[in-house]
């Protein structure tokens, strides 16, 4: 039996309600706009097992909601949650990860266009505080217990 | 037997290549800056089999290299390398997402310094063109092909 990594991490916890490369892909879908059960499956190409049994877990993890779009025949579409839309960052970074040190000679990367600038852009992450760009070596991943003392010192 | 998510997609690729939530739990201690088995183990929690399974990999991966500090005994340390420094800004938003969305009564939210400003910090995307958040509804991930035409419009 495989042990499972301890879910105190929200890390780890972020990972585990991903669960598998399927669900990015359905991600990578909703986040396109595609709320239809055969245009998911077309995008992903998931078998429909593979694909109900991921929107299900989806959908009990409340990152998506499924609700009626028509009445006669009865169907439903899925649509990202707040809790859904929150994991768009993750997606992007793994995009960004996998497009510049995991590239493909058959496949092109992929592109992210800002509407806003109109220009394809690379997302960056910056500090929440002080605007400036959050690089390793200039972060520190702290214990929970520190957030009252962040520099480890009594004031 | 499971069928794999396609490798097609670089997000798929990301994931792929991190492959469990052991593997987080080692890349958190990394950019904590461990480097030595000893300090891995104490800190993830794994079991040796799994730590070295997991280190193995990431070594095959080049996510992390593995060099001696010690000639009698001989003793490794394990660091980073760029492509390992590149899935900081992924278990960043991974930290972000469970911290916000996955909260645990018994846990305290993961912490984040930045101390080029001194503050705790949130990670937050910015476009790489224009510095403006990047917020989903105002950017469209497209198909690679339409890289030379993001707006599908002819010049």
């Amino acid at each position: 039996m495989k042990a499972a990594a301890p879910l105190t991490c929200p890390i780890v916890r972020s990972a585990h309600l991903i669960g598998d490369e399927w669900v990015l892909l359905v991600l990578r879908s909703l986040f396109r706009g595609s709320q239809r059960f055969d245009d998911l499956q077309k995008q992903t190409g998931a078998a429909t097992n593979i694909l109900t049994n991921r929107l299900t877990r989806l959908i009990e993890a409340k990152v998506v909601a499924k609700t009626p779009y028509q009445e006669r025949p009865l169907r439903y579409k899925y649509e990202l949650t707040d809790v859904g839309k929150g994991l768009f960052p993750v997606v992007l970074e793994l995009m960004r990860f996998g497009n510049e040190w995991l590239p493909r000679e058959d496949c092109a990367p992929m592109v992210l266009l800002h509407t806003e600038c109109g220009k394809l852009t690379k997302p960056g992450q910056t500090c929440s505080e002080c605007g400036g760009p959050l690089v390793l070596g200039k972060v520190r991943l702290l214990e929970p217990d520190a957030e009252a003392n962040p520099e480890g010192k009594q004031d």
